[in-house]
């Protein structure tokens, strides 16, 4: 039987793209803001448009994708993942063009044990075929024929459609057992 | 009724690949090869190993794939399937980490209508969900759950498994009719 696939969104998923997102915010606008202080809120919950924005444009800033936490427990599970199905790492990555290599060069240093092969950057993820999706984003998860997990996020917290998972732990329990 | 979608392959298919090739071939080795003179023949009937791996390195340097010639017909036609299908551009890109950015600006240059969501960077096409594939490599269309559709090049001449389309107007006579 072949193996199932497994496709993994990166940003906010494998990386820690709101953390840096929030870093950038408290030194820009001198704030000390967390992400916990946005458990069960959204962003314009206690950000306005205009800081909002400011944070998102650097994200065309050459070398941003480059310095990402990797989230918690995200290599070792995906490690363990990796051992059992096929895994594949699916970013819609295409509307930043400096991003894509960085994003090669990101996941190389993180989890090279992912071949090149098995690295998917695009734009509309609804072209992508597995057995399952790990992602933060509804609009990703909500076109996928196979068995969408939804990644907690502060931008998705109040969506219920999805399975939801909050950690790679969980992820491992899922899918390992 | 949804559209259908077609996804097509950039090197060879949408972009003169082979014809560059052979311009650094003739420059570097003093030779005077064109396309017609492999008709029927495989690039290791007319060429040593050495120069064929000469010419292969070439693909890591920056700016390499920047400047390739358009494939003959391929903006009208797929001009006209954007308006009548889904146009998704596929390419196995993720080995030259170089080539990321660069595959973007030609897009952006010579297919302007194609939007950056439908534009996917990948390794294994075997991820890729579609009702159409138009590629060069046998490994890409046999994992194809679509139709595959395999256009001449230099390298799959004898290959007779899959559907042959040899131009852009032979293609639009297939899937504009």
């Amino acid at each position: 039987m072949p193996r199932q696939r497994i496709a993994i969104d990166m940003d906010d998923v494998m990386a820690e793209t709101s953390l840096k997102f929030l870093k950038n915010l408290n030194r820009l606008f001198n704030k000390n803001l967390c992400v916990a202080d946005f458990k069960g809120k959204y962003w314009l919950d206690l950000l306005t448009i205009d800081e909002y924005n400011a944070c998102l444009k650097l994200v065309h800033e050459e070398g941003y994708f480059l310095d990402f936490p990797v989230m918690k427990d995200a290599v070792e599970v995906i490690q363990q993942l990796h051992d059992r199905y096929d895994v594949f790492v699916v970013s819609a990555a295409t509307e930043f063009p400096n991003s894509l290599k960085e994003k090669m060069i990101w996941l190389k240093e993180f989890f090279p044990f992912i071949h090149w092969k098995n690295i998917v950057l695009c734009g509309d993820k609804s072209i992508i075929s597995a057995d399952f999706l790990i992602d933060d984003h509804p609009k990703n998860l909500s076109t996928f024929l196979g068995k969408p997990l939804m990644f907690d996020a502060i931008h998705n917290q109040t969506i219920t459609e999805f399975q939801r998972v909050s950690t790679w732990k969980e992820i491992g329990s899922l899918l390992l057992k």
